[in-house]
């Protein structure tokens, strides 16, 4: 099926083989549904453990989209939006399923796809001297996510900052965390699973990307955030009738520190081919110390790329070159790296 | 993990073998993302020619209750909403997910789960007639399900003379598949997968509940009746990013035949457990002849049977009784049935 | 303009004298906008004093509609729903205002427009009492209306019991005023406006059918119910620029005892109407105590009717007969009545 | 009750007095209701003449939020979002009540609060040439505002040349001409009523700021435009009980040329105060032609200004200065004007 090398993206694989045999062990036992069961309260267990989080709410849900929409629609009210990067996902790939559900994305500037504190606290300040304030969207809470859109990391420091800013403020702080396992994986990385559970009011712990078939699973650590999440979640149609699949897959994810290590060869695989285009005298577009990797390529370059890999295409750089992305992932194998490396 | 015999609903177990076995031998191949693959295009292939129907457009989704919001809000006006029996799944047990949408769930009597051409008729006849009815909404579909919320079956006379009246009002007929293979699976089942092709606008060949791990088949025989409907179910956040996994599924169900057969072994144990039911003196809540029993039963020998076997309570009959229900599914096995009705 | 009597509705003429000649009165001088101006505070302690309700919160909206549907959604949180009769107008007749705001109205069968503390209650019971509730939409708020879509009244003791049954479930109960004057102004009625205050937790005093040009007054006796209320209002596109307009016809309508007393001559003129329909072997299609008057026609004497009356088509009530409502108001004059009474 | 010199804004009197003496003079006419009258009628054809577009729907509207945000929901899909500039009033002052109706603001940036046919024409291209545009949301309208929120003016070339972007594109041009009487007036301008029936899609004519108590009209030169525009007018809560009266209002200001003369007052005290500012040494913010003036103003003055005159706050400009607007109206006496040039 795969004829070229495929750098695309990091959801091009199934599973980790654990996940895999697990799945079909389980196969033909019978459970309760919608997360009820045994597996679901294992993995549960084994993720509040890994969060230092004894009391917080997990809850397994499908895909990334699909858990910002329900997350930021249970926590917002009517009149509120959410702040977020200018590049974040909800403000561009989301296809408006924020907006779908009648709140505004408050996008402000980002740098290499992070926000400072310092820009929040700002807008955050402006919106309340605003004397016609009522006229506006309240700001109600701010979405970030680790690795961003552009593969960066925050820093404890800095994400410590804005955990300030929303509390000074009385906001709730959501990450997203699709790519966590890599944020987790990168030397440069100074932020803990329990750290997030302290420095925000939601997370979720990306499933997708990382390992699994497919699932997210949103940390709430104050359990009593979200009134009737469940009945919230049903409503957005993100409620799997077989949840033990989610169960089976966080269970597999959360045994034998696999979570905190699934990112770890791509990671190094990254820097690999990154330290490869530098060799080649490619220029990086930004520097991510993660799985993604962007760079610029001439266009007839790219062309011929094209022939033998498969990347993402970001966007025109000036009239004769372009940025393209490539990234690894928990799948991505020597081989492909080394003939990557061959091709540039 | 199940002490119990388990017959509460049909979405207990994992998948059919041949999808198990897909999903291993196709795990670590590399794919393109969100149902762009080969496996889903051979897949939608299968369905197509399943249904008599080549240039049907075939999306597969997650759930039910996101294909029928997806679907549902996809098709409507804004100004427009949707007809269901009362006891439909939408207007019941989707917490009120159409509704999110922004669209009234026009809820019209049915008998057993059913909803009859005439009453149909009826309704658009009196919203046609109404001089005011540009204050109420507008009925801008039709939403029926097969098998029933109760398990019964429109019969094809019926579910033709619904489609005429659709046809003639000019509103599309949408059809709920959760259950379809158990539908099929009725010998008193007269209507095919080319007949909903040709009698409904769009309508849903479900997975979940018919041997597959999860996923439903959305079949549009008019492949433009939705725009841009890949941004709607990404904007529902109803779109995998392994789409693949859900190409698999269906590739296997429609391989062999398979998915006309899987619902057989359900509905003979089912008729099995119904005679048993009649025998031993129980009285039928309604006459169901697919995978789902309604029955009546006294209140202390529910207490009893609940120490062994699992159910779906449905309510109250009277001060000493109520309705319950067992369902079989395609991993019912023979053992399980003849323990449950050495039980009853 | 009318060659026909008009007998339509109650809101086909302007506004009461005295408010008209304050709009002219008031019309050049300069106030600040959205309702924060002297004559907007006036009109609200007016109606705090009508209330008896000093802390309670008034804002003034334009219309019924946009009224109920700013409400309920400021009320309601995503997962849950309204409960109405299914006569309400909202149910019915809003052109589905509500869902459009992503709620569920859950309409209960009512008696003559009237729903019962009984039929809550036992609702109420039977979503608590159900295992699976966490499927389906929350019952968040009750909405009445008083006079009914019939024309009917709630007794206070009918309306404490209902609002007995939300205190005890701890949802708030809503009443819809759009003809409140009319409810007032009759003998039958003993619920006064501070009944109203201590029985709901928020109400309008309705006031484009009741001598206004336009205007609905919302109070909620808890100032604290509906946080960023006027960020609610203005969302909903509910917030009048020139808000005096509005403080202007409530202060008029609340001096002077003028809003008690607005519906009398309608009532009284009602009742002559449907003394002489009873004389002339008309039958009633319900008894309405107050400015409707609902009865039965043979289609014949509909058709010869309709040369010289505009009437309110409600329904067919057999082959040859229908039911029409006409309607009094604060402007029905004594000569438009025996004209009519002398066509009958 | 207006101590203070009112220059805050272009809405804090009544209404033209020709408005004013036919309120008083139908006041006790008797016609339907939701503007299905007479006086609707004629407003309507007396609009579609100033527009010289005999086919245009004209329909009535209370305010200006609610009207963008009907107009807007009308026209887009769900998978659509409205195009605007960054200081668009939909995008900052209506509270989200355009995403509250679900759908993204595509905020652009604006010079002087204009959006320039190549910002648009660059966005759209980018947009289809994006190989994942179908992961966000489609640019389905553009909106543009004449006066824009800083007071400025779309030339006829500048219109000319979006709406010829749209057309390219097939996305609808709508216009919020909330302001429209004040760009009439302008000696500047050079589009005219008929050059807007041609120019865009939909569009709307301001009364609530133009002399009128409250009202817009919409006009949409393609009748066909929106289907059920009425019901979703309704479903808004936009539709007046009492159509009639925004038919007189409208039925007056299109009654002897008094739209397009209305604003000329406003404009020539505007320039007058412009001229003051200058002499007197201070900075303007930016040059607006119209009938608003930008200006910055030391605090310490400002304090003492706050005194005499109420104005708009509209932004901190340096540490020790401020930008404040003033707002003349159709209302605006050369008293007042020369009593504000006295203290500045």
């Amino acid at each position: 099926m795969a004829n070229k090398l495929m750098f695309a993206s990091d959801y091009q694989e199934g599973a980790h083989e654990n996940i895999i045999r697990r799945m079909v062990d389980t196969n033909l036992i019978s459970t309760s549904g919608y997360g009820t069961d045994e597996i679901c309260a294992s993995a549960r267990d084994k993720i509040r453990k890994a969060c230092n989080c004894p009391d917080a709410r997990v809850e397994f849900l499908v895909g990334g989209t699909q858990t910002n929409a329900t997350v930021i629609a249970s926590i917002l009210r009517p009149y509120e939006g959410v702040i977020a990067a200018d590049s974040g996902h909800i403000n561009v790939h989301e296809a408006g399923a924020i907006e779908y559900t009648g709140h505004k994305v408050i996008a402000l500037p980002g740098a290499d796809g992070k926000l400072s504190a310092e820009t929040i606290a700002d807008f955050l300040h402006s919106y309340e001297i605003d004397e016609n304030n009522d006229h506006t969207v309240k700001p109600g809470m701010v979405y970030v996510s680790q690795t961003t859109e552009y593969g960066t990391l925050y820093s404890k420091s800095e994400l410590t900052a804005i955990s300030q800013v929303c509390r000074q403020h009385n906001i709730p702080l959501y990450l997203d965390g699709a790519r966590l396992a890599y944020a987790l994986a990168c030397p440069e990385n100074d932020i803990t699973l329990p750290d997030l559970a302290q420095l925000c009011d939601a997370f979720y712990i990306g499933g997708t990307k990382c390992g699994a078939l497919f699932g997210e699973a949103v940390v709430i650590p104050d359990s009593n955030l979200i009134p009737h999440f469940f009945t919230m979640i049903k409503q957005h149609g993100a409620l799997l009738a077989k949840g033990r699949l989610l169960g089976i897959q966080f269970d597999e994810l959360f045994s034998n520190n696999l979570y905190e290590e699934i990112g770890q060869t791509a990671i190094s695989y990254a820097r690999e081919i990154t330290e490869a285009l530098h060799k080649k005298g490619y220029k990086l577009y930004l520097n991510s110390p993660s799985n993604q990797i962007f760079f610029i390529i001439e266009n007839n370059a790219l062309q011929e790329l094209s022939q033998q890999v498969e990347y993402s295409y970001i966007e025109k750089y000036d009239d004769t070159h372009s940025v393209i992305r490539f990234a690894t992932s928990w799948a991505t194998t020597s081989e492909s790296v080394q003939a990557l490396i061959s091709i540039l």
